[in-house]
C-alpha cells in the first residue's frame, strides 16, 4: 500500500529535499503541500509542478479536503506546533523536524495523539547516523567511561562547541558514573589545550576550511580505545532518517519525541 | 563484600594478566590458583608467590578445599570444559575465555547453571570495545545496510580476513536486508580491489609492521557515514571484560554465552 | 598589478567554478572566456554577464583582441592542445588542467615555452591536498616501504581501485625498494581480503553511499605508522591549485607537467 | 663491509633497544658498550654478555682501545656531550638521541666535527615517520595556511599540549602566513572548546587510558583537508631512524642536528 504524503514547508532546504525523496520512494506517495507564503513567495518547486499536486496556504484548510496518511512538517516552531496539531485531530500522523516545542506542547502532542491512537515523531534531527552516535555513546559509557568528544565543522561556525557535542555530552552523563578525567596533575602550559570540560569530559572543537559537519566520540579503557564518528556532508544525511520515521509512525500508536527512542 | 577469585591457567599470558588485574582491585580477593603443571613447569609467578596462595594441580581439589565465589578460567578448551562443569557442582560461578567448547557441551553446561541457580559467562572475546562495536554493527545494519569492514593487523598475521572480521559480518548479517553492494556494473581493474565478499559486504585487510591489532565498520547512507572502530594496543585490553562479567555473574542466575548478551 | 586572465571552458563544471573564483580574487581581473559552442548552447553563466565580458567561439580570435596574461583552459584535450599553442604564441601563460595531451604534445608545448621563455602548468589535479599527499608518499617510502593503500569513494563509481590510487602507487614505486609486503605464507581464507596488489603493495577500495573522495597511505615501521590522508568534498578542491598555479606560472620560464613538480 | 658500533647507554630503555637493533642487523657489528655506572648497577644485558663484548666505563678508554666506526649515544645530556666531543677526536661519527645540548655545545661539536670531516646526527627524536610529520607539515602550510592539530596521548602524561605538537606548530609557523583561524565572531560557549591558540593555530589534547602516543595535524581548504597523522605504539619507533642515522652518517662530512634535516 502506498502511503500519501502532505510535505509543510517545501520552498526550505530541508523541505525540497524531502519533496525530492517521498517522490522518489515508491512506498509514498506526495498528496499536497503546505506553503504559508505560496503566492507571496511566488513558490516554484519544479518537483512539484511537475506532479500537479494541490499547494495550500492554511494547513486546516489542506488537511480537510485532501485525505492522507502522513504530514512531513519542515517548517518553523510557532507553525509547526498548529500544523502537528490540526494534522492530529484530522487522523494524520506527523513526522515533524524541530528543536522549538516547550515541553508543555510536547506534552499536549503526545497527550492528543494517545487518545487518537495515532503514531507519530518529532525528531531535533533526522540524521540516522548522528542519533545512533549518541546512543551508542550513551551505552558505551557504562562501561567505559573516559571519554574525549572531537568534532569538526567548517570555519564559519559561531558556536563552539557544537549543539550535537553538548547533546552526547548530555545523553553520556546519564549513564556514565561521574568523574573527572586525565591525570590529577595535569596540567595545560596553554590554556585550552584540554579542551571544554563537561561534567569531566572533554569536548574539542575544529573549525577548517573544507571541513562539513563531523564528530568522533573516543571511548578509552586499558589497552584499547573504541571511537564512534559521524560524518554529515550535506543534507541529504537527514532524509533516510524521515523516510524511517514515515513508516515507523504507521506501527505506531502514540507520538515519540527523538529519533533515539524508536531506533 | 570481597568476592573470592580462583584462577585457572595463571601461567599463560591472559591468565598472568588476569592475576594482576584481580590483585589490584579491592572488589576481589585472589584465593588460589589452579595450574596443572605446576611442579613439571616450575611455576614462578612473582604475583601469585607474594601472596601466599595455594597453587592446584587438580580443579577438583581446588574446589574441595577452598571456598570462592568466582573461577576465572583461562586454559585450553578440553581443560576449561572439565573446569567450568566443576566449578559450578561446587557452587563456583564461571567466568571463562574460549572459542572451543561444542554446542553440546555449551548446552550442557548452560542446563547445569540453571538448575544450580548460578550465574558465569564464557566468552571468545573478553575486549569490551571490541564486542561492542560488533553489537552496534548490528544494530546499525538495520537502518543503513551498506556496510565495508577494514581491518589492520601487524604484517605476521597469517590469515585474512581476521576472525574478529568476519564475526562481524556474519553478526550483521542477522540483521541486514541482503544486497549486493556497489555499483552493478563496478569493475575490478586489479583483482581484489573491492576486497573479501561476505554476503554482498565487503571486507579489507590490512597487514603492516607496527600495527597492533585494529578494525572499523563503515556504514553509508546518502549524506552521511558511521564508523565505529576498536583499537586494541595490548592484552590488557581483556581484563575490564573480565572484571565486568566477574561482578555481572554474581547477579545473573544463569550461564550465558558471548559477552554481547550480557552488555 | 592585477593579473589579467582568460577561461576557455566557462560552461563546465570545473569551468564554472573557475569564473567564480577569479572574479573573488582581488589578484585577478576576468578579462574574456572562450566557449566553442556559445551559441549553440545559449551559454549563460550569471558570472560571466554580471562582468560583461566578450566570450569568443574561436581561441586565435580571443587571443589576437584580448591582452591578457593567463589563460585557464578546462576544455577537453583536442581543444586544450591547440588552445595551448596558441596561448603561447601569443605571450599568453597557460594553466591547462588534462590528463589527455600525449608525450609528443607534451614535449612540444614544453619546446615551444622554453623558446618564449613563458610559464606554465599542465596538470591531471589541481588539488593541492591530493598532489601534497602523493608527493609525500612518494617522500616517506624511502625510509618506510611497507604501504597499504585505502580509497573510498560514493557507490556509484564505476572502476576500482581509483585513478588517485595507481597514480599513488606508481609514484611510491619510484622511491620504494622493491618489496612483496606481509607475511610470506600469507593465506585469504576469502578471496580479495588482503585488496589489488601493485608491485607488492596492497590497494583497498571501499564504495558506500554518502562518501565523496576520499584516501588514505598508511606507511609502517616497527613501532610506528605516519599515516597521509586526503578528504575531497567537492570541485571547490581543485581552486586553490589553479589559483596557485596562476600566480606560480609568471615566475616560471617554461612550462611544467604536474602540480607536485611545482609545489 | 660491516660497520662497527659502540654503544653508550646500554642499560637505558632506548640503549637496550638499540643493543638489539644493532646485533640483528647484519650490516652492523656491536663492539663494545659504554656504562658508567656498570659495576655499580651490575649491568646484566643478556643481548651484550652473550656478544662477549667489553664494557667500559670511561669513553675515553672504549674510544682509545677499541677501533670502531660509529658511536650511539643515548645517555643524559651532561654525559652525551663530552662522549660525542671525545668520539669525534677519536675518528667515530656520533649519532646522539638528546634534546639538551645548548646553542654553544652545538655549536662547538659541529665545529669540530667539520675539521675533521666527520659525518653525524644530533636528534631529540629518532622516530622517522613523527620527524616526516612534522616535516610534511611545515611544507604543506604553504599552501594550506588553516590547520589544527590533535594530539592523544594515555591519561597519566602531565602536560597539554604535548611537546611534539608545540614542535610541530613552531615548525608549521615557520612557513604559514600568520593568520588568526575560525570566524572572527567565533564564541566559546563552554571555555577551552577551541584548544590552545598557537600563533593563530589550535592545539587539542586527548587524554585517555588505552592511548599510546598519537598526533594528527588537519590542514583545510576550499572542499577539501589533508591530515598528516602519526602512531606511535612503542619505544621500537626509535629503531628506524637510529639504523637510518647511522648509514647517512657514513656518507656525511659534518654533524647535522635534527632527523628533518637529513632526510
Amino acid at each position: 500500500m502506498t502511503l500519501k504524503v502532505i510535505i509543510a514547508g517545501p520552498r526550505g532546504k530541508m523541505g525540497s529535499e524531502a519533496v525530492k525523496m517521498v517522490n522518489e520512494d515508491s512506498d509514498f506517495e506526495l498528496v499536497a503541500c503546505i506553503d504559508r507564503k505560496h503566492k507571496e513567495k511566488n513558490f516554484e518547486n519544479p518537483d512539484v509542478q511537475a506532479l500537479n499536486i494541490p499547494v495550500f496556504e492554511h494547513a486546516e484548510e489542506c488537511f480537510q479536503n485532501i485525505k492522507a496518511d502522513l504530514l512531513v512538517d519542515l517548517t518553523i516552531p510557532e507553525v509547526g506546533y498548529e500544523h502537528t496539531k490540526s494534522a492530529l485531530q484530522h487522523y494524520i500522523r506527523p513526522v515533524v523536524g524541530t528543536t522549538g516545542f516547550t515541553d508543555e506542547q510536547l506534552n499536549e502532542l503526545v497527550s492528543i495523539s494517545r487518545e487518537m491512537k495515532l503514531g507519530g515523531i518529532i525528531a531535533p534531527n533526522f540524521a540516522i547516523g548522528a542519533v545512533l552516535m549518541m546512543k551508542f555513546s550513551q551505552m558505551t559509557a557504562k562501561y567505559l567511561p573516559d571519554v574525549d568528544i572531537i568534532e569538526k565543522h567548517h570555519d564559519n561556525k559561531l558556536d563552539a562547541p557544537s549543539g550535537t557535542a553538548v547533546k552526547t555530552a548530555e545523553m553520556i552523563q546519564k549513564t556514565r558514573e561521574a568523574k573527572k578525567q586525565g591525570h590529577p596533575e595535569e596540567k595545560e602550559t596553554i590554556d585550552g589545550a584540554r579542551g571544554a570540560d563537561h561534567d569531566g569530559m572533554h569536548i574539542h572543537s575544529v573549525r577548517l576550511p573544507g571541513l562539513v559537519a563531523h564528530q568522533e566520540v573516543i571511548f578509552g579503557g586499558p589497552g584499547q580505545t573504541l571511537t564512534i564518528k559521524h560524518d554529515s556532508y550535506n543534507r541529504k544525511s537527514f532524509m533516510d532518517g524521515i523516510r524511517f520515521s514515515l513508516k515507523k509512525a504507521m506501527e505506531m500508536d502514540e507520538l515519540v519525541y527523538g529519533l533515539e527512542n524508536v531506533l
